[in-house]
């Protein structure tokens, strides 16, 4: 039997970020499964990572880090059965995706569009930067293509940038992340012990 | 029933890496419980960072991600039943506890030195380049006093720049490591599907 979902776990990401992409695959039913609610909260790493002095993602400045990232994702990827396409370019901008994640409001949309952006750029190597693809995604998702229009909305823009300094704010310096209260947890290979911690509490 | 230890692992460690200690405490008893043998490559992190333009670990540069590394050992400790005690200095200088972890040629001296390395170090909060604390490491495991006078030479020496050039050869940038034929994986996190791999091939 299920527990009702008093308790919570919010998920920070980024959509450039390939682990990101792990979790955002599986958070859902794996908190449903331990009675937790998924709060989604997109970001954005590269300010983050400007602040740290880095113009780039460390997998590309990095040249063993980043081989070794995509292997590790290639193992991951097929342990879990989940398809996997290198996306080029790498990171991918995912912007407007950020924008429209926050402003969809319906919480199993919001949900569905996420995963749905995340398939297309890393199942299918399509560039989420692309008008085209986002409409593919919102129109799966069961919104209108016109949502896209709220990427250029002060208000949403506004909201992204605040997301990203509270992100700086709760001590989350990379992506996926996650807060069961003001505990931290960093990379999919936390997600279960947030998890536990959320069910728990 | 065991297998033959016919498979194997490379388990790449810096002894200043808080990481590192997670596995070298648990790698032989898992390794044993799969019929695979451990082979301990000691190496230094100093020169792969200065090699990346790092002149300190990425857990002082960027301190969102010290404090929470720190956070993380705690709670990553304390699952497992291992004391935990953060050393001051951090990193500590693990120079001549690598050369003696390379120059003992018995490997259950070997391993069992290795392990109160570490645990002199992130147990006890000891520092492990003073020469009382590797003596006693060295006579907890059987050895003489004397085998610290090994750290001096030339061999020994010489022996342990070559690890280190041979891990950069082999893509590794952090620790721990583990090596299954060209199959890297990185982390503490990847020891068991490294295992798992070791087991199979």
């Amino acid at each position: 039997m299920r527990q009702p979902m008093t308790n919570k776990i919010q998920f920070w990401f980024e959509f450039a970020s390939t682990y990101s992409y792990l979790s955002a695959m599986r958070i859902e039913e794996l908190a449903a499964q331990h009675g937790v609610a998924v709060e989604w909260h997109p970001f954005l790493l590269g300010p983050i990572f400007a602040a740290q002095g880095l113009d780039n993602t460390p997998f590309n400045i990095y040249p063993d880090k980043g081989r070794y990232m995509w292997r590790d994702m290639e193992r991951l990827t097929a342990q879990r059965g989940l398809v996997f396409t290198r996306p080029d370019p790498f990171p991918q901008n995912g912007l407007k995706a950020a924008r429209l994640a926050l402003a969809i409001k319906d919480q199993s949309q919001k949900a569905a569009f996420i995963r749905a952006v995340y398939s297309a750029e890393f199942a299918e190597g399509r560039n989420i930067s692309d008008d085209e693809v986002l409409i593919t995604c919102l129109t799966q998702v069961g919104l209108a293509a016109e949502t896209l229009n709220q990427c250029q909305e002060p208000a949403i823009k506004a909201a992204l940038m605040e997301q990203t300094k509270t992100a700086q704010a709760k001590g989350i310096f990379g992506a996926p992340s996650f807060l069961v209260g003001d505990e931290l947890f960093w990379g999919d290979d936390r997600l279960d012990d947030a998890i536990q911690l959320a069910a728990e509490v």
